[in-house]
């Protein structure tokens, strides 16, 4: 176990993200000495109910300038857990509350975007705002959904910057291996690219197949015989509305670029159909299935995200 | 518990759907009177793998014309569970074996072109063969992966022909009630264009996600950060390839109008994330999700399969 400790934590958007990464340090028994954990709302109402559950030991309102201040004083850590379109609002925002020595990471889906927001907001203090970008999505999300283990065996992507020290990229490091996860680092181009495929692009076509059957007529019907392959297909389907608006936009030139490499693989696959081409089709299903089967398999020999098939 | 008596069922090809059937009626307690299970195999070894796991009792090699004869002789019921291009061919080959009175049903993906298939190679017998389709598929395959209980609350939808005599029908659906499923009837081009819209398109759909990943420059490293949302949204491209060329091709006409309504739906959401829409996309993924989380209830409501979570 990691030996890690820390004074205070102020955490922005106490839901899964940022709540599991709270009851992980609070509850996980992994942090050498547990320090404060302060849940930051858009509302104090959301932020008490994390303190409700036990989540958070204080809470704070984001429009109450004194709260804030208070909140933020003595801060060695800041966590930015909301969907990434407010990155930037919410870093102008408490940008005038920072100590000198505090440090801020984020665990937002998009990086490019986050790093432009971070610098447009943060100015001369963009060397200790550090990239990061958990992979532990859930479909369920909210507070209720915080789980103490969520982020065990699974990746933290670090993006740092040029600006950054390393002692300051080692630190929030050991923020996220002291939650149990691996922690590696990429630019952020490159991240968004690997992501916009194995992730943004996914969520989209699972979102569009469910609005394509609700513009058919015959859509109760289909429905009702939708069965197993269905639900799997859709289950991200089930994911938060605005978070994944705010990707699609984030991260729209990789996420462009990956729907229309898409749209051309099922333009190949298409004019095989029409040609009655069984051998194309066979030879891409054979090769999907291979590629996916060997994925699984690196998946349960490693104690990474893909192991835990378990997980949602 | 249904009542149901049979002498001999003959089962082609007895992998996860024709050994489940078996082991339904011979393991599961509901059959009142048990026959005999048959089990025909391309090579008399596949078949001979079943026997050895008990799913049947007796064996036949399709290309020996002596054990196909005693195989079927005394035969009151027949089921074809091989992929779909090949139900004329096996038609006609065992057509001539056929007894007078033997009922036959299949239990394709694909009705349109079984029943075309079925109409050339059964001619004026053909008001003894009755269209089938369980709806119980999983993404593995094989007699191991054969279950007792696969058909519990499954659907099982039957597409009567004209041709069929009432009391044919009533059978074939005693047989699916026999291993716990429910029956629903329709017809076989309404069947064809609902699973190809609710199946036949996200398995191809999956597939092709895999394919446009193995054919990126860094798919290592994409493959490597892939964790639960690409899990579950390919899970189904670990499907049988033969099986779903096959669907692919059979359901042409279907399927490639479902597959230009998405691809319609894809361009309605690349518009928007080009425009910066996020109003749209918004509107759109809430739809998507409440529509899905809706049918969910329903399935957890219904004994249908749709309320089956648990199961692959």
């Amino acid at each position: 176990m990691t030996s890690f400790t820390f004074e205070k934590l102020v955490i922005f958007g106490v839901g899964l993200i940022g709540g599991s990464l709270a009851r992980a340090l609070r509850e996980g028994g992994r942090a050498a000495a547990g320090g404060i954990v302060v849940g930051v709302g858009r509302s104090l109402a959301t932020a008490e109910r994390a303190k409700a559950l036990g989540v958070v030991d204080e809470v704070a309102a984001l429009d109450d300038d004194d709260a804030l201040r208070r909140a933020l004083g003595g801060a060695d850590l800041v966590l930015i857990a909301a969907p990434v379109a407010q990155t930037e609002p919410l870093l102008a925002r408490i940008a005038p509350f920072l100590g000198e020595t505090t440090l801020v990471t984020d665990a937002g889906s998009t990086k490019t975007d986050v790093v432009a927001a971070a610098r447009a907001a943060l100015g001369a203090s963009i060397a200790r705002f550090i990239p990061g970008h958990p992979i532990a999505g859930r479909e369920s999300s909210g507070v209720e959904a915080a789980l103490p283990d969520l982020y065990v065996g699974r990746n933290v992507v670090l993006c740092p910057l040029p600006e950054n020290r390393s002692a300051d990229v080692a630190r929030i490091e050991a923020l996220w291996r002291a939650a149990g996860a691996e922690v590696r680092t990429m630019e952020a181009a490159q991240h968004d690219r690997v992501f916009a495929s194995v992730s943004h692009l996914p969520h989209l076509l699972s979102f569009a197949l469910v609005e394509q059957i609700l513009g058919e007529p015959d859509a109760a019907l289909k429905f009702s015989f939708a069965a197993g392959g269905f639900r799997d297909f859709t289950r991200i389907a089930a994911s938060s509305p605005e978070m994944w608006r705010d990707v699609c936009l984030a991260n729209r030139t990789a996420l462009l670029a990956e729907l229309d490499g898409y749209a051309a693989v099922l333009a190949r696959l298409r004019a095989a159909i029409v040609a009655g081409d069984g051998a194309t089709l066979e030879t891409v299903f054979t090769r999907s299935r291979e590629a996916r089967a060997a994925w699984q398999e690196r998946g349960a020999q490693a104690s990474g995200p893909a192991g835990d098939l378990a997980a949602k």
